[in-house]
């Protein structure tokens, strides 16, 4: 009620029986305290209508139990993923989640730097597909705080991802091993777009493979953003000319690959027996339409690196510079060997 | 450098030429400053390496300068697209967005309000697709800040969002008018899963649309959530069988839609010839499947909820209680007449 005392952190320890500090982290969230205890202690805050101010605790402590994440995107499967898993970590160890999308280079990101960054609201910093450019790593170590890289990394900054050129290699290899020799890459970024070093990544294992099997001279590539809408409509001109057509694509995500598909279908051209279609994500889609494709898992990407950070923050010094994860290429009915010539 | 003396905003404002209180505004974001003094007084706060004390100027003004979010889930388009729109209108706006992500009655949802929102770091709560929960309304009015619903609402916050029912009465109207008789409501919440009342509301309106031409002996609705795998899944045995197949299918969302004209391709069902299949949403995939659709935009309708709490937060009281945005049906190639008996 208005005017009455403000109960503080002492009240509500003597009501729940505890010590101050078994109250503090009761309702901190952080560090451990049994479920029982728990109940009685936020039971006596309710009762006491307390609630402890944050910004004068994070003064105290000089932690703001905040993470910062940036992000270029959130509706897109992989950062929707993604953010879930974050949350997962997050929120067993009571940290709050400052969200910041802007994509690379543009005006938003400039702002996100300028303002929001520098108000230094968080304990850490969890950057999400970055793109390497000098100005950000500048930036992102000019503020100071732990900070970790997640899918692309930055020269100075631990990162947490996976082996694109690998990737984009072993799905060639693949389609190589099944006797595909015209094999197309769909989804290089096109020129009016952010960049995506992944993709760029993908592309390049795509060229290795090709050019060992020494298929150099077939080597093709054609742009798309990382959507199904995309992929769709950069499918259509690509598989409506039987003349040109490939009998294989590498698509630089599944989006792209299921995009494809459905071009595919939609030309009479059969898939796998006229086009064979991989892809590269494990999108809770690719089962649906019987996609061959690399899994990776986001939202473990996320929680992972979420967790990863946190113990940056506790001064954990044995995070290594680059941890990549294991990826598994998934053979599903979208790829075969290509139908004999003449067929 | 370390040891030296700490530059403050009047170092800063000196530096740029301009007033503490414009230097001030420059580095919030907030208010109105002219491009070019917002370069002068940034330059010579980087020159200084002057950072604002959030925490401390957090304590001066009782503004946090960040905006909750509560959503239940990240990865689904709808609510991922939504919160690019709430980051639209908070950027300019100079406010972080904390995000809370947690399932209506879980316990994740349980910690949000017992410990995160508990800690009040925030001027204002965005609540998304809440369940009408007397609990959650309660909790929600208990912290005390400008609270604005968006998608469901809850009686006694103000609430922005779109007529449910009317929506499905007017999809279910539109395949009426075309003829149908057999029409099945394809998506409701299956037992075990989380309540969704926009979900149930569509399924009302398609009851009222039903009775009201004298269809009640051939209502019918499958459980499914709101997946396009859960949707094809559920619309394999819808279709499978000839002699109960319905005529067309009123799907509680656009994911739910693809899943169920997927599933009809797989089972050589042609869309529209044998099936009319309608959604709810405007989803980026709805055009490629030339589905029939109710156009809502939820980015749009995330730019607005958070433009408007904005304004709640500074003292702006003409916020109705329930504001209804506008929804268009598009009439694509997902639905036709159905097929005269026996063909």
């Amino acid at each position: 009620m208005k005017g009455s005392r403000v109960s503080g952190i002492a009240d509500v320890a003597r009501l729940a029986g505890v010590s101050k500090s078994t109250a503090s982290r009761a309702l901190s969230g952080g560090g451990y305290v049994s479920e029982e205890t728990r109940k009685k202690v936020t039971d006596a805050a309710t009762t006491l209508g307390y609630v402890a101010s944050a910004n004068a605790a994070g003064l105290a402590t000089g932690r703001t139990r905040t993470i910062a994440v940036i992000v270029p995107r959130v509706n897109r499967w992989y950062f929707g993923s993604m953010i879930e898993g974050i949350t997962r970590a997050l929120i067993p160890a009571g940290y709050d989640l400052t969200l910041y999308v802007a994509e690379p280079a543009s005006q938003d990101r400039e702002s996100m730097y300028r303002f929001f960054l520098a108000r230094k609201r968080f304990d850490g910093v969890l950057a999400v597909a970055l793109e390497p450019d000098d100005d950000d790593i500048e930036k992102l170590i000019g503020i100071g705080k732990p900070t970790l890289c997640v899918g692309n990394g930055l020269n100075g900054i631990p990162t947490i991802g996976i082996d694109n050129i690998a990737i984009g290699r072993m799905i060639t290899q693949h389609l190589i091993t099944l006797g595909h020799r015209e094999i197309a890459f769909l989804g290089v970024t096109p020129y009016d777009s952010p960049r995506a070093r992944d993709v760029a990544d993908r592309c390049i294992g795509y060229e290795q493979a090709m050019r060992q099997a020494g298929l150099e001279a077939s080597m093709r590539s054609t742009p798309s953003t990382l959507t199904v809408t995309d992929g769709y409509a950069a499918a259509v001109p690509l598989l409506a000319d039987m003349e040109s057509r490939p009998t294989a694509i590498v698509a630089a995500c599944d989006e792209i690959a299921i995009g494809a598909i459905i071009a595919a279908r939609r030309l009479g051209v059969p898939v796998p027996g006229q086009l064979s279609v991989v892809g590269v994500d494990g999108h809770d889609y690719a089962e649906m339409f019987g996609l061959t494709t690399i899994v990776q898992h986001p939202e473990e990407l996320g929680e992972l690196a979420a967790r990863t950070l946190l113990s940056l923050i506790d001064g954990d010094t044995d995070v290594p510079d680059r941890l990549q994860l294991p990826t598994r290429l998934v053979v599903r009915s979208s790829t075969t060997a290509p139908a004999t010539s003449g067929a």
